[in-house]
């Protein structure tokens, strides 16, 4: 089995995409967790560009990595400049990492009006900064920038520079597509043709400005190199880099190459996640292998297929990415999907064919109204009990008022909720601030419950969504609230939806507090001997 | 030149993407303007399964397309039925397309675990209806549904399922790779021999599990196919399809074939906003051509690259998809580069100058606290204003209230809004009810300052996002609200960032008001000539 190095530069280059943004610590945690993955090399960051960087260079030193190399990101000396007196030089040797990554130029475009430097420098320019590093004792690697670009154009001088660099010593040579411009068959034969006439270990950069990044990298792999760069979630510049949660799987399980352990694979999607926690960056559902919908099925028919064998419409096990089959509920179904989900959530089977019906009808008004179940289990459970005239209410609301108030242009916004609820034949009304109007509505009802429905207290609110349906209406436009709530056991989701985004997060809390109460009475009544037992039990080790 | 076919399946295997759903006006709308972009082929849904896609098919009879033929998407026939009798061949009939594409099983595991039939009964199914679409004058497309896994396990079958689809005369056979777990190289290598098996028209039709939809689509015409079969914005189950805003582009500009016309490529990023919007569904910032980061700029070097010459990191002139280069405003950018966006807003060159390391400081503290300038242009310009110290405010406020109020389970959600506004030493005052709280204080705050400023009449807002920056902090969660407005002339865009979702709202508000009524008056300066003349000219007329 072929071994490929793995090479993640999320924090460098991914950091540099649209809506990407790390904290100092968050750059640390995630170089842990990366480590952790079993990633061979971390890059960074751009040595010496911002404080950000270089405070994460200061501080990974101190840290204890099991696998991964940290690597600091550069570029070669300045032209005309002596390369122990060039700052940006000197700021990747400051940063006191194994590894260097210097980026030079090997298109001639780049040279001409970028650089602004003629050939020859340019080659003594890489040339000088290798040999540098080298002799600073570092591993080396020469980021070979628009290398695809400029072999096309002038191949013998996008050769003589990675000759340039291999000959001061490079331990490897990474062939960059940096504008993302280069079909898959082309990089196949380009990089077969450089690792003919060069022995040096060869890497592969590549752009998604064409939505080929992955594809080009495996290719490259097929092709000869032995290191594939990329980012966690496909993160970087304008399209973005390879992703690198699509690279290592296809890696491993399509090319039977040899890079991070299975294991760790099966740990792919919560490393997706965690990293788009980290980044403040949108998680995609789309997304190969660890998207929230990879292996979600919707059309009906295939559902059925996917219930027979599961190889029918799936590639590959999702186990062993960390990822689930899910099956969705939506207009496209027919009812044996929706009786499906409805079993899968608790329903009884009998009761669930006898009122199938119904509950297609009342799931067809709702997503008329810009409802959708297909990320609020909760709600769709309450939604079957309500449509199988089965569903109880908790409380009765009997009213409650948020305000929000400001006064004076640099003063704090002041959010209260009072509310009303009546259970059985008690009333309660309570108050509470909040940092805001919901959270303020949410503390209230909690405080009102408190003391009908202790186990209230377990339940904490743990995500939080906001879209808007149709934004040309703007502040008139329709809200769509999603909730995820947690009792330490379990997690549940529940929708709200209306024009008012206060009344769309109120439908989300009270079907979040109901189905909590629901689930607790249910698992009330289906183990009655085993409480008493436990009773028992209890009392008598007093 | 290489003509290549279009076949766009958005409103069939594009609706099937969860996430995505089209009302039934809503398809139509979306396939006229397919047929004005120039699609060969427009799948309109799955016949016979769904009361949506039967009266699409009803309805779009009656209207007039350009160029497009529509197409009906249906199963072959049962195991053990005759064909007329078929209810699934004849809802196909029943469309009445001019075009229908029929799906049928290549892979064995699917004959025996999904359909649970014989391989021999399998051809017979695909032969009896091919021939009898054929015979009901239709033009008649065979899907060749998992040809890829099928080949690969047992190749004779499948190219014995594909003969029968040809010997019953199918106009073409389309080669799925309906799981998308096939490698780049595989489709190439496939392609290749069915070529040179079968004189039949091919197509490619493409599922983005690996990531690599794009790349195989292109490797197929490579190979031979003449008929590209994808979805706008790659929307599809599981990954998604082949996203034709990334394979017709490429098609065209990198590998010169003949497919849609320059002139609407131009308007290709337009065509994928369009139906994002009637999807419903989430632009994705990072789509290749299309995307808003598609040609965007934010590291330092890079942007100051471009500025010297696009090519340095653009494969694409973005004007030739209709999208725009952007330089952004970071962290990541240096000096030059806030500059750079200040003078592009307005900002005069040399108090731009003077005042960059105020603009950069404020830039930072905000950008720490969550703000983002990157898609708020008025925002950022009015902190350059604050940071020059040059803002002017044109009212203050003495303060806000906004009561949200419900009386009963199933009563209404009540809002009002009061504020009270000083301009000069004019005191305004004014309550608005709304559709939720921001609606209703955005109403009133346009109440109070009509009297003062009239022009604000003419802004409306266009365009209205929420974000929670920290989800896991639930309802207490950091709030980004990003405003659009507009005036008939210009639009702009601004923010505001609060754990209070009204204060956030808030913030946009004044930004987008005082953005507007700041512009008025540097225009009021820039040319008081004119609007003298005018004034005299006026007066003339009377």
């Amino acid at each position: 089995m072929k071994k490929i190095q793995v090479y993640d530069t999320t924090l460098r280059d991914g950091a540099q995409g649209e809506g990407v943004s790390f904290s100092a610590g968050g750059k640390l945690r995630v170089a842990q967790r990366l480590d952790e993955f079993g990633m061979d090399y971390i890059e960074g960051g751009y040595a010496g560009s911002n404080e950000k960087d270089t405070r994460f260079f200061r501080e990974i030193r101190g840290e204890h990595l099991k696998h991964a190399k940290v690597v600091a990101f550069g570029n070669t000396r300045r032209a005309r400049t002596r390369v122990a007196a060039d700052t940006w030089v000197r700021s990747l040797v400051q940063a006191q990492t194994p590894v260097v990554c210097v980026v030079g130029k090997t298109w001639l475009l780049h040279v001409r009006d970028v650089l602004r430097t003629t050939p020859r420098e340019n080659l003594a320019m890489i040339s000088d900064t290798v040999r540098f590093l080298k002799d600073a004792g570092r591993e080396v690697f020469f980021d070979a920038e628009h290398f695809f670009d400029g072999y096309r154009k002038d191949n013998a001088y996008a050769m003589d520079a990675i000759e340039a660099a291999v000959e001061a010593g490079a331990d490897a040579v990474v062939l960059c597509d940096s504008t993302g411009g280069c079909l898959t068959h082309e990089v196949g034969e380009i990089v077969r043709k450089v690792a003919q006439a060069s022995s040096v270990r060869l890497g592969f950069h590549g752009h998604n400005d064409m939505g080929l990044a992955v594809a080009n990298t495996l290719e490259a792999v097929r092709a000869g190199v032995t290191q594939v760069q990329g980012t966690v979630n496909g993160y970087g510049e304008r399209c973005g880099n390879a992703d690198l949660c699509s690279v290592v799987p296809s890696l491993r399980f399509r090319m039977g190459c040899r890079c991070v352990k299975d294991e760790q694979i099966a740990r792919l999607r919560e490393l997706s996640l965690f990293v788009d926690d980290m980044a403040n960056a949108r998680h995609d559902p789309r997304a190969p292998y660890v998207g929230r919908s990879a292996f979600t099925h919707k059309g009906g028919a295939h559902a059925d297929a996917v219930r027979k064998n599961p190889r029918s419409y799936e590639h590959l096990n999702p186990r062993l990415v960390g990822n689930d089959r899910r099956i969705l509920v939506s207009e496209l179904s027919g009812g044996s999907n929706v009786l499906l989900k409805a079993i899968e959530l608790g329903a009884g089977q009998k009761e669930s064919a006898e009122g199938a019906a119904e509950i297609l009808k009342a799931l067809k008004d709702l997503e008329h109204k810009g409802y959708s179940f297909e990320a609020a289990d909760a709600s769709f459970r309450i939604l079957i009990q309500k449509a199988l005239k089965k569903h109880k209410s908790f409380f009765d609301l009997e009213g409650f008022r948020v305000i929000v108030e400001k006064r004076g242009r640099n003063e704090p916004c002041l959010s209260e909720a009072t509310i009303k609820v009546r259970v059985k034949d008690e009333i309660a009304q309570t108050v509470a601030e909040g940092d805001g109007p919901v959270n303020a509505l949410d503390g209230a009802l909690r405080g009102a419950l408190a003391r009908f429905y202790p186990e209230i207290a377990q339940v904490a609110l743990t995500d939080f969504h906001v879209s808007i349906l149709d934004p040309e209406e703007a502040t008139a436009a329709t809200t769509r609230v999603l909730i995820e709530s947690g009792d330490g056991q379990d997690t549940w989701r529940t929708i709200g939806v209306s024009p008012n985004i206060i009344e769309a997060s109120w439908q989300a809390l009270v079907d979040s507090v109901e189905y909590k109460l629901f689930r607790e009475e249910e698992a009330a009544k289906r183990k009655p001997r085993r409480h008493k037992a436990a009773g028992r039990a209890r009392r008598g080790a007093r």
